[in-house]
């Protein structure tokens, strides 16, 4: 059975590649960073319950502190603030994590010469997302391709993002569809206990289940 | 003034790479990297002391111990062995550790991000390198275009390789002429008190000093 690694955050859109990796015949192994988000303990247990959902043995949970030495971003300084959702903002919001993806596909693209993994499928999402750059098509077709270059000869190595261009509602009805624990998983960027239901995160999220006409099992503080 | 970031492992051409960064008149911010190496006290102790000789007083030291959980390297898994330098070997030795050199550099562009700087330096050489794959310039070609799609609009960041096509001998032609002290610097693969002399490492540094007609200022035990 051909197997891949699957960055596992424990939030709504990794949850859902989860499904989707395995509808498409993939054995998956679950890759979860812990980089000092405010919401490390909430993600860490969702990503906890999914793995035994799915039934994956295979998994890593690796630290990644020096994203909070390095600073920068509100959702790793707790002298930043994250802010509400603004609509219509434009740019790049201040819970952006310089380069965060590059470094976690970098860790999953080790791992997988190890395992001997075909693929590595990320839930980026470039359509609702916060604008941030690192989640564009462009930069993981440039990334697989630096990915053969700097791999052994025989390790071919593919970055799978299928919801890279579906709406927040469409990842809802796909993840419906395919039976995704809604309820096992996490995407407030603020809490630990109950998601605020009001930071950029929750905003989309709550947004998505609306426009899918299903309701979001998750409890919200407001 | 502006502003690199070296990675500084500690080793013959990572020193050598910051007298080239700072003759080209950058202000040197060094990085560093434990990943749970057999001789990570002997490049720590080398790296101080190199930041010190230069004057460096931006510095990182990041934990990347998650290659050691993720394995598959001599130089990271204690149950593998790293084996004696075999002239005229081909492919890919066992001291090579997956992607490491992408690893390491996605780190320095969220670095390179939160700084401002404008150029990251890494002392990679293909001539007399050991034939890892994340070596070579088409490979760092190819990381530059990534992070220039998956950084901020604003961000501008040059993978500078300024030892790539030099021969051992070279570069520690270039690091006499340009006063790098090498007394200060480590190479050894197995050792963390006196180089062993005969890895991999060893060997090749001790040749480049030989041809250049140069003495090595430092110990061996054989």
């Amino acid at each position: 059975m051909k197997k891949a690694i699957v960055l596992l955050s424990g939030g709504l859109d990794s949850a859902v590649t989860v499904s989707i990796a395995k509808e498409l015949g993939f054995q998956v192994a679950a890759l979860h960073l812990n980089y000092g988000q405010l919401t490390q303990e909430a993600e860490f247990r969702s990503f906890n319950s999914l793995c035994k959902h799915f039934g994956i043995s295979e998994t890593l949970n690796v630290d990644i502190n020096y994203l909070t030495q390095i600073g920068g971003s509100s959702l790793t300084d707790t002298k930043m603030t994250v802010g509400d959702a603004v609509p219509d903002f434009e740019g790049i919001p201040n819970t952006y994590v310089p380069f965060r993806n590059a470094n976690i596909l970098a860790i999953a693209v080790s791992w997988a010469e190890i395992l001997g993994a075909e693929g590595i499928f990320i839930g980026a999402n470039q359509v609702d997302s916060s604008g941030y750059p690192d989640t564009r098509a462009d930069f993981f077709e440039a990334f697989e391709k630096m990915v053969d270059l700097g791999t052994k000869p025989e390790t071919k190595i593919k970055i799978y993002t299928p919801i890279i261009k579906m709406s927040k509602k469409e990842i809802v009805e796909v993840g419906s569809r395919l039976n995704t624990p809604f309820e096992l998983t996490w995407s407030c960027y603020r809490e630990n206990e109950i998601a605020c239901g009001t930071c950029d995160s929750c905003h989309l999220r709550l947004k998505g289940f609306e426009e899918a006409g299903i309701t979001d099992p998750i409890q919200y503080d407001n």
